[in-house]
Parts: structure tokens; C-alpha cells; sequence
């Protein structure tokens, strides 16, 4: 088994991000369900576009949003993700590029757009997200470079991409490839909605496939159909390895064994939500590959998400290595 | 004569801005000038492109930001300027009606592509343009529909519109069918090195034909080629009606006639300075069309230029009338 060469290989939908202030009529008056991510075809993406407010674009999907935030923490990071050959494929490949990520995988040519995610903004700093996913759904085991994943010590894998029917192969390909090289296997529940929709999967991959688990509290009541969260812990303790189980403005819980560990979240002036999990797996993962103990992981990702959630978008605005190192 | 239905009607290069945080010595190794901006041709926008930091895209344009700005404090208000058929045009399009703006322009087809504008943003939260005109430089003395600029009680041009060669003429067309309907021609200078290039052009539109102009200090100093403000002040004043004199944190001097008026800056953290020319102008123009006096116009001009200084990019993103209305 070679030196791994990466820390973090991300798997996920490679989506440009279109962000706009909305107020909560807007919502109702649509029945968007406040906080969640719900999937919808070009027509719907261009009927809200067009009530939409002013917007402003950026690089996002969840897993893009965790590798530029760990790159951007001195972590090596890779991504592995489908963009069409368009000016929004070119935004999404010059982003994470630039923000040092290594991004291989080719762009599908003459078919399904690159995805995008029109992200509305509540004055409650909420997000609530409709993601036409484009190109995304031509992401499949083929794309899953056994080499990128071999030489990555985490293969971090967002719930997201268990919507795209070929995707969740590919899921299922990472897992066993990273397994095979010894590497370990992450991954993010991502939405309590797209758990819902694959329950039954989910259980199957956490149990069988996961070593660390990224989940926010109504995600791990979801996974386990129940509504006691002490419970809930303790089922997750028992299915994975490391449970890094964020909880807003209550900071977040880390269960590995018998131990549990409670991290505060860093205060900040909340303007967008947009990215908060995301942010934290970041730090959390940026941590553990360097070797720190998990209090410093809690805190790089609670730091991470701090930094995220104090502008509009999900990539960070700051130099995070400064704000870690002033810690 | 009918009633103007429209408070204002800018012209101006329609352009998305792609912005992305930048160090000195990446400016230095580029031999850029730091705050001002430059034409590039498309290579050269590509090569850039690729060395920048990942961005973020919204909308821009001078007077497009002027028109968006001047639209959220209630004016009525119009653009024209020219787009390409594609995506970026679309987002352009997109984000100027949804901010309530009339925008008439038919985008250009199968031709050059939409304009954009390469902005790095210093630590010291100066901005560096690189602009790409693309589908701008199409726009013409034909696009400068009468009926618009009839309905329009000021007619708002930008200093960068004397770039574009069939632009030039545009600009001329507007100012006569504006005074030709008993209406006001507002000009912004736009940029020192815009006005180095074209000085005796713009000596003559300035006298000759504008009603209210908008400089900053060596915007009005490389006018009269001075370094003599208060020459310059005295310069502007038999040139112009109405001169609105920005000045940074020192806030702006309005000259008209033989009043001087000085209005103080709203103190702000300065986070990234693009569009604060644009800004000021939105709120002069909107409080002058809407018959306030000279020191509201400056004061609704500070604090629309401050909300926009206070956030990455040009647009604004808080409620801009609840600020105008709090004081």
C-alpha cells in the first residue's frame, strides 16, 4: 500500500450555486418546504429562476463545498464530480480548481446542462434549495477512479448523490475501492428529506460501509424513524466508527466508542446557512487526516462553519488558516 | 410633453462580474493598477481567468448597478445595454428585471458573447477590472430606443461607454433625444484611466450636454488636467447644473450653481469598494427625481454607497429603503 497522496477525495453533484435573498411568503405562496433540498426538472428550474429574486452565482454542491473548504484549511483534496462542457461547467471547474482542489473527472459533452441549485434566503438566514441536477445524473461507477480513491486516506461521499440513479453505484464503487486500499469511507447524510426518500439504503451503507458519519439532528432522527435523540446516538454508536453530529447554534456531539465528546459552536452573525454542514465536515475531516484528536476536529469544523454561515454562500470569504491558527 | 413614467433610464455596458479575492502581488506580477480598470480581449480574459482565486458571479455594470441600486429605493427605472444570447446574458437579463428594472434591449445572437468583468478584490478592499466587452461593443445609436428615453425624467449615462467606438454615437443620440424632450442627461466619469483615454471627448459632452455629472476626486482632477481640486471644483461648476463630487471617507461635495454642499460619508466596514460610485449616483438620482433636496440626494447617495462597500460585490443585498427611512 503506497503513501497516500491525498487526505480527502470528495464524491458528489458538481453544482454552480444561484443564490437570492426571498421572504418567506415567497415560500408559502410555492409550498417550498423551509431548510431542505428538493430535486426539479428544467422547467421548474427556469419558472422559479424567472420570479426569483436578483441572484448571485457561485460554485457549490455539497462535497465541493467540503473539499474547497478543507483545501482551504492546508488539507490535499481531491473531487470527483460531472459538469457539462458550459460556461457554468467552466465556473464550477475554474472554482474548485482555483481553490486548490485536484478535479479530474471529464465533463460530459452535447447533453444535460451543468447542474444548478437556486437557493433561496430567508430573512431567518434559512436556506431552502431546488437543485435540477443537469449533468449530475451521467455521474456513475465508471467515473470513480480507483487511483483517486487509492491514494486518499478518506473518500468523503455526500447523501445527496443517492438521488441520481447511477450515482448511487458509483457510491457503492468508491466504498468498496476505498475499503480494498485500506482508506477509510465518510459520509454526509446531507438532507433529512433525501434520507426519507432512501431510508432503507442509507441504513444498509451507514451500517455496512461507513466509518464516519456527518449528520445534523433532524437527518439522525430520520435515519434511525425516531424521535428521541439520546436513542438515536446510541444507535449511531453502534453502526460506525466516528458520528460527528452537528447541532446549529448547540455546537455538535462527536461519538466514537465509548467516548462522547460535546464541542461548542463559534459564535457569529448568521446571514446565510447556506453550507454550515458542509463547512464543518470540512474541518472536522481537514483535523483527522493530520492526525489531531477529535476535540480539535470539532473545533476546526465548528470554526470552518462559522466562517461560511457569516456571509452570503458556501464557500469561505476568509483565510481559514488564519482563524484556525489564531485558536 | 407627457408625463415621464420613467424616473430614470441608464445606458451602459451590460456586464457580469466575476469576482474573486486577491493579493498585491498578484496585481504586481500582472502589472495591474490597483482600483482602476482595463479593456481585455478574450485570450487574455481566458489566461486571467485561470490564475484568479474562484469567484463569485452577479451581475454588474456600472449604470446597470446604478439602475438596480436606484430601483430598490423606489425609483422607476429602465436600462439599456446589450447582452448575448447566452447564459450570462440570461443571468444579466435575470437579475436587472428582478430587481424591478425595464430592460428593453434585444440580446445579440450568434456573435460576440456576453460581457464580463475580472475583478480582484484586494485585502485592502480596492477593486482591479479586467473587462471583457464582448456583446457590448455591438451596442449601438440604434439600441437607444426614443420612446425610453422620452418616458425618462433623467437620462444616465456611463463614462465607460465612450470605449466601445458605436457606443460613443449611442451616448450623443441619447443626450439629444433627451434634450429634445425637455428631459435631464446625467453622466458618470466612471474611471480616471477611462477619461485619460477619451479627455477631449468628454470635456465637450460635459459641456456641452450634461445636466448632472458624477466624478471622484481623480476622475474630475484627470477631466481638467489638474492637481488643483479646488480649481477643478470651480472648473466643473461653469461646466454643469449639478455636480455630485465624491471623495471616499471623506464623503461627496455637490456643486450647483452657487451653492457648495458637503455631505459626510456613512461610516461602514469597508469590505470590498466595487460599485460605490455606482451606488452614490442610484441614491443622488433617486431622491433628485423624486424632487428632495440637494442634501438628500447626497445623503440617500452615502448611504446606498455604504450598504454596498459593506459586502462582496455591487448590488445591493440589504432592504435599501428601510435604511434611507431609519434616518
Amino acid at each position: 500500500m503506497h503513501e497516500p497522496s491525498l487526505d480527502i477525495l470528495g464524491i458528489g453533484n458538481a453544482i454552480v450555486d444561484v443564490l437570492a435573498r426571498a421572504e418567506d411568503n415567497f415560500l408559502d405562496a410555492r409550498g417550498l418546504d423551509k431548510g431542505g433540498m428538493r430535486l426539479v426538472g428544467p422547467e421548474e428550474a427556469e419558472s422559479l429562476y424567472a420570479a426569483m429574486g436578483p441572484g448571485i452565482e457561485s460554485s457549490g454542491g455539497s462535497a465541493g463545498n467540503t473539499c474547497a473548504v478543507a483545501a482551504a484549511l492546508g488539507a490535499r483534496v481531491g473531487f470527483l464530480g460531472k459538469v457539462a462542457d458550459d460556461v457554468l461547467g467552466q465556473v464550477f471547474a475554474h472554482d474548485i480548481r482555483a481553490a486548490g482542489v485536484h478535479f479530474p473527472t471529464a465533463p460530459l459533452r452535447g447533453r444535460a446542462p451543468t447542474a444548478r441549485c437556486l437557493i433561496l434566503v430567508t430573512p431567518d438566514a434559512q436556506r431552502t434549495m431546488n437543485t435540477f441536477l443537469g449533468a449530475c445524473v451521467e455521474f456513475s461507477a465508471a467515473d470513480v477512479a480507483e487511483t483517486e480513491v487509492a491514494r486518499a486516506k478518506v473518500v468523503y461521499l455526500e447523501g445527496y448523490l443517492f438521488d441520481p440513479p447511477a450515482a448511487q453505484a458509483a457510491f457503492y464503487e468508491a466504498a468498496r475501492l476505498a475499503h480494498v486500499h485500506g482508506r477509510q469511507v465518510a459520509l454526509s447524510l446531507s438532507d433529512a428529506f433525501c434520507v426519507d426518500r432512501h431510508r432503507h439504503a442509507f441504513r444498509k451503507f451507514v451500517r455496512e460501509e461507513t466509518d464516519i458519519l456527518f449528520a445534523n439532528e433532524t437527518e439522525l432522527l430520520s435515519l434511525y424513524e425516531t424521535d428521541d435523540y439520546a436513542a438515536a446516538v446510541e444507535l449511531v454508536r453502534g453502526d460506525v466508527a466516528f458520528a460527528a453530529l452537528t447541532r446549529s447554534e448547540q455546537g455538535s456531539v462527536i461519538v466514537a466508542g465509548d467516548t462522547t465528546l460535546t464541542v461548542d459552536a463559534v459564535p457569529t452573525k448568521v446571514v446565510d446557512t447556506t453550507g454550515a454542514g458542509d463547512a464543518y465536515a470540512a474541518g472536522f475531516l481537514a483535523a483527522f487526516t493530520r492526525g489531531l484528536d477529535l476535540a480539535a476536529c470539532g473545533r476546526w469544523g465548528a470554526i470552518a462553519a462559522a466562517e461560511v454561515i457569516s456571509h452570503v454562500g458556501a464557500r469561505p470569504q476568509a483565510d481559514l488558516k488564519a482563524l484556525i491558527g489564531g485558536r
